[in-house]
């Protein structure tokens, strides 16, 4: 069987990494295992995924590998330290050594916390990711950000660590609960609205079809929010400037996800709502036409998700949830805004004034 | 008061730092600050070294800055991931955001903790190292190692994260017990054997002066280990190859710490004994002339050091032992060994019946 393939290269020097998006890409054994540099591999998964694809990863690893598979609660409740630890208990007990390679297979927090052990373990190991979920194929497969939460906040604890490789398969989007797909939405539309206007664009026409999961148009819009990640980040490895536009909308995000409780809002639908506020303060500072919000907001409930924040919510709590942030340097409050479709600017002192008048 | 004060430079591109080695280096206040980036600094050191440097260390803090104190049990079973947790814990009560800097005082067990701390809270913080053992000032100031041990192994979770710089004042080697002392001699003796045989000869002439704590040879055999170290650090980052060498007699001494539980042998104790096993082997095997072990002998008993390993131990015990260290790539015991005084060499497949000779 013919495997339709879109190769996608992150730049990053030495830790320069290909992305494989397509369907059936297990068919193809040699994908994976040409990643896998030593005799010793363990694929991470959770409860929900490791059924549905832990056989077929295993089957395209090379036969004579040493396997274990691991398999943790399915939850960001899970994302801990103590997770974490059981990684490296099964690591060690089963005789890894650094020739290693982790194998992450499911959404975010699996693909987070697994980046982290292979980051930590012996120092430093092979990592190689296979996202299940819309979010994590567009948002967590380019960057490097591994890390797991604390109870005082989230992804307080991790570490910069590119993968090997990234194995993209559409296929497992089949198995999505629709709620996680419209939350990956958020973030492709999110592509659009910083850096990419004619993929705004293009996304406004093509939403049924993404709904609809038809292969074309998603894995074009895979590549395209994954292209968009890339160019990012390869220039601002580390963070320290431009990377910070990718939080659009995730700064009131954090705050509504916090407030709730994590696990209630999915992180998409949190950003989602944020990214209609910050686009509402882009728009109240005289950055952007008050009908791009409208725009906005009408794209986001045809891809299923929320446009609003919480009714319980408040200026009092964001203000007071959104200075807590790790974005927050030396108290000073800082955005992602928008000059106009597809150009983000990071607003470094925002007036909790204009926040408030938001929600008045 | 004027300091007398020597700076090397471990050169690692962008990741390059200084090493001050001085006495009374806390005087200038402006050496520690020039290294402070942000108003948030937290001290991490022990039960021991708090109540002799705490103090000295935050005296030589900008008067502006928010300074947390954190003081961590005593020993190597508390170099752990809950440990490092408490470390979390603290920074984020106290709400130490990314603009933080942690400066580790203390000895390697300290610097290593603190270290890794640094390297995942928030993804990386600023970083400074205050050794105040002789180990830790030779050995673990450069390198950029840091991690903690797990049950099943030593140093098994890590990262490789370099400081912004490292202090070293030797006077803080005079509250220093004279068997830790000793421990980082071996250290010390063991840049001579492996890459510098002008600093061994100069090592055999001076080591009464250095065991009297004469500040002249003290500094100078500091200097001369930590850029021996440097260079060897340099060449070879992240331990792909030639950083092996600094391994000498560690493959035997992690075997003698295990075995006899952490903490009875010192680390530098079970080194010394671990060289004296690596020259054994390096003579036997014809590479050098045997009266060079003898010498060796001699050495380490005046710096008060071990030269036999424990009387309990047999070939079999360290063969089981060795097999588990992760310098084992699959399967193959690979072992640092002498060509020479000052000319170490890896060698990537001894044949375990050659060890078990060394011990009939």
């Amino acid at each position: 069987m013919a495997v339709l393939m879109h190769t996608l290269h992150v730049e990053l020097g030495e830790r320069s990494y290909p992305i494989y998006i397509g369907r059936n890409l297990f068919r193809e054994g040699e994908l994976l295992s040409r990643h896998v540099t030593g005799r010793q591999v363990a694929i991470v998964s959770n409860e929900t995924v490791a059924p549905l694809y832990g056989e077929r990863v295993r089957l395209a690893l090379p036969e004579d590998c040493l396997v274990s598979e691991i398999v943790l609660p399915d939850g960001e409740e899970y994302k801990t330290l103590d997770t974490l630890s059981v990684i490296f208990d099964r690591l060690l007990a089963e005789g890894h050594n650094r020739s290693t390679t982790l194998i992450a297979v499911g959404g975010g927090v699996v693909g987070d916390i697994t980046g982290f052990a292979a980051a930590c373990y012996q120092r430093g190991v092979n990592f190689i990711q296979v996202p299940t979920t819309l979010l994590s194929q567009v948002d967590s497969s380019v960057g490097g950000k591994t890390g797991v939460n604390h109870a005082l906040g989230k992804n307080m604890i991790g570490a910069f660590y590119q993968p090997q490789a990234v194995l993209i398969d559409t296929d497992t989007l089949h198995t999505l609960p629709p709620r996680e797909l419209s939350a990956g939405l958020a973030e492709v539309i999110k592509y659009g609205l910083i850096c990419d206007e004619p993929f705004y664009r293009w996304l406004q026409e093509h939403m049924s079809q993404l709904q609809a999961l038809e292969e074309g148009p998603l894995a074009e819009a895979i590549e395209r929010s994954c292209s968009n990640k890339a160019a990012v980040v390869a220039e601002d490895e580390r963070e320290g400037g431009l990377r910070a536009i990718l939080n659009l909308g995730h700064t009131f995000g954090h705050a509504i996800e916090t407030a709730q409780g994590y696990g209630s809002w999915l992180h998409g639908e949190a950003v989602a709502a944020g990214m209609v506020l910050a686009l509402r303060l882009s728009a109240s500072l005289g950055k952007i036409d008050p009908a791009e919000v409208d725009e906005l907001r009408e794209l986001l409930t045809r891809a299923g998700l929320p446009v609003e924040p919480p009714p319980d919510m408040a200026a009092a709590d964001f203000l007071e949830l959104m200075q807590r942030d790790k974005k927050v340097i030396d108290g000073r409050l800082r955005l992602v805004l928008l000059d106009a479709i597809g150009r983000a600017e990071i607003a470094d002192s925002v007036d909790p004034e204009e926040i408030s008048v938001l929600f008045s």
